[in-house]
């Protein structure tokens, strides 16, 4: 029997080490952080069939324990998959620099010169389930801006894992980076997530990425501030001013290209003056699709396929090809709907009056909103962002697509010439 | 007997409400948030009789309550201290309109215009101390940035706040808007902060600003996200290359202008090499200026009324007329020194080498860093950021000053023509 580890400590010493090194990765350039993620992927390339057997040894212990198929076509590491990850690292690598952008600049009547500079958030716990890529993607969206990482995925993918984060430490040590920079906890133990969340002052965020549940226990009880990315009850309301054509296409894509992201639509809103006109066609095109629909009466009516929706239902991120419909009288009710029932994630109107759009893009509570565009466009890729690490659903810190410009703070250096404070200024 | 309150439900209450007003608060114009900005300060002129008859009525209980004399004197109100809330106020009103502001515009493309636009965090809460005047601020800095708030002073204000607050929600109203905007919590009755701290949801952001038990007491027990205030433990640090007289000027002024304001220097550091020039004439000032000083060994060898200082001296943070003083090697020991002990808030460095001062400004990884200037500038007022609700010393969303751009987050805006996404681009 091996004797049990002390996890607290483990994670203590880890999330200490990832300190120190965050230290030195705040003063490397951005040409040595460049070359860290251009070797890091040349290593993915060059050891892609020791990454491959050690996610097939995940594999067939994920299939023994019985896993379900969709969890295991998430855990699959294929040759292609480790080329995009290696693709990846080398896009973050043509990314501008985040860091050392001066963000704001100023001179005060006494001669004090003021400028908000951007610099890592520090060291960042990264707590997900059993996607390897997001080894991959985070370990380098965070060296990119400069953070040390504490990398804490699913433990089905321990192993590809473990691969991965041997890639990226060897691209910083190639770098004279220090590779302690990029730390994955490596016991199972469910005890070191709550050893991370307990780390203040030494752990700076934790970025929970993965199922409502486990980002809500990790909201619940992280002492350590987070950026949260809960769910995605997406909306798309189509105005009577709304092209026929435009409506019935962006519906299907925003309900129907993946039903599993979080910025799928969940949700149709459709003004009732306009409802005989566009929603019998779009209800069959979305059945025909293989949709399931759940309308209030107005909706029932039109096909008797539909079942009749719940209270529930306005409030339910299916993740599925299920979508609710509701009829409302118009922008105002939508708005009042999808700020009462929606996560603040995405949400999206069809209309061709400005007027309209306007009161929408305004009124919606929500991290993104779009006009005449499928919700499935929140994602910091399609944003130009390149990678993300998620889409934050909270308000503080970043909001949307949360990609390297939102992995840094600022700080404020001020310049002077022996300026001191009158002694009667303020407090 | 009264019957007792129920605080659970009372808090929930007020808080619904503010969210009801944020809605339309956040659809105000500027000029409708200025109006209620001025004619507040104009019924605080008017009635500035009420609030200090108010403010007597605090201040007996509180004497008769046995308060600290300093204490007291935060409580205190006296005419000129209305007239300084109501200025502020119309200062407020007088800054450009932190929300609906573009902070970045792209194209994608496909055509996707995408603009990330400036918005209110929503409903804030805020925790104060004794200070009636936080109430005015707090007030009206919230209504400029389109917040809905939630204040919660100390009972010793009660009385003060009320008058305070009756005026703010009177200028709402005077402007169309929902008086709501602006609540008071009224029950002395210390759960009413526990419920706070869990509205989430409802209440946004925390804010506390007062003593380090109270915030610290927040940010372990909000389940709302906070904006940190934590302590000042600043640093002056004279370098070899500093001017003698500029390293004297400003280390008086960082130190003894206010010894209990968080930007007060807590720590001197001083070369080596220079001590013996610099140190023997600023310790003879700081003395004669009534400080005590706490030194290292070296230091003690310079004035026999230097005592020894403990390594828990290096952290403390006195807020008092005392000093610590330690000599380093050079500019990197300086550095290692302050992210070791300091609090991350405010650090200065005195220097005519200009590659010493970069060093330094880039190193200590702290919200404020300065060179040749004093550390008491650290304040929103003297950043010409306006008011402010306090200094973070967090890394997430605000680090420094908090003022009204910082009491913002943003939304992005997508305006596309149809575009719909493809089946097989990335997640």
């Amino acid at each position: 029997m091996t004797p049990a580890i002390d996890v607290e400590k483990l994670i203590r010493a880890m999330s200490e080490q990832a300190r120190t090194a965050y230290r030195l990765l705040a003063d490397a350039s951005p040409e040595q952080k460049n070359a860290a993620l251009l070797e890091s992927a040349r290593e993915m390339r060059a050891h892609s069939e020791r990454i491959i057997a050690a996610n097939d040894a995940d594999m067939l212990a994920a299939e023994n324990a019985g896993l379900a198929n969709a969890l295991l076509d998430r855990l699959k590491l294929k040759q292609v998959s480790v080329e995009a990850m290696a693709n990846t690292l080398e896009e973050i690598a043509s990314f501008p620099d985040p860091v050392g952008k001066t963000l704001a600049e100023w001179e005060r009547p006494n001669g004090l010169r003021i400028e908000r500079v951007s610099v890592p958030l520090g060291v960042i716990g990264i707590i997900y389930e059993s996607r390897p890529n997001v080894t991959a993607d985070a370990g380098g969206l965070c060296l990119k801006s400069g953070n040390a990482v504490i990398l804490r995925g699913g433990s089905d993918s321990l192993n590809s894992s473990k691969a991965i984060v041997e890639c990226l430490r060897k691209g910083l040590q190639f770098a004279g980076l220090p590779g302690d920079a990029i730390q994955l906890v490596q016991t199972p133990d469910r005890q070191a997530v709550g050893e991370m969340l307990t780390m203040t002052g030494i752990i700076d965020v934790i970025i929970p990425r993965g199922g409502k549940s486990l980002t809500e226990r990790i909201l619940k009880e992280s002492r350590v501030p987070t950026i949260q990315h809960l769910d995605g009850n997406c909306h798309t309301y189509i105005h009577q001013s709304a092209d026929a054509r435009m409506a019935k296409e962006i519906t299907l894509n925003a309900k129907m290209r993946r039903t599993g992201i979080c910025g799928a639509t969940e949700s149709l809103l459709v003004d009732s003056d306009a409802a005989d006109k566009l929603l019998p066609e779009i209800i069959e095109s979305l059945i025909a699709a293989g949709c399931e629909i759940r309308g209030d009466e107005t909706v029932c009516k039109f096909d008797s396929r539909v079942t009749s929706a719940s209270e529930e239902d306005w409030a339910t991120e299916y993740l599925d090809a299920t979508l609710s419909i509701k009829t409302v009288k118009d922008v105002s009710e939508a708005v009042a709907h999808i700020n009462r029932y929606g996560s603040h994630h995405t949400d999206a109107i069809i209309a061709e009056d400005a007027a309209a759009a306007k009161l929408f893009l305004d009124g919606v509570d929500s991290a993104i909103v779009l006009h005449n565009a499928s919700t499935q466009f929140a994602d910091g890729g399609e944003f130009g962002m390149g990678g993300e690490i998620g889409i934050s659903t909270g308000r503080l810190h970043a909001r949307g697509p949360v990609g390297i410009e939102q992995l840094t703070t600022y700080k404020y250096a001020v310049r002077g010439s022996g300026q001191t404070r009158l002694p009667a200024d303020g407090s």
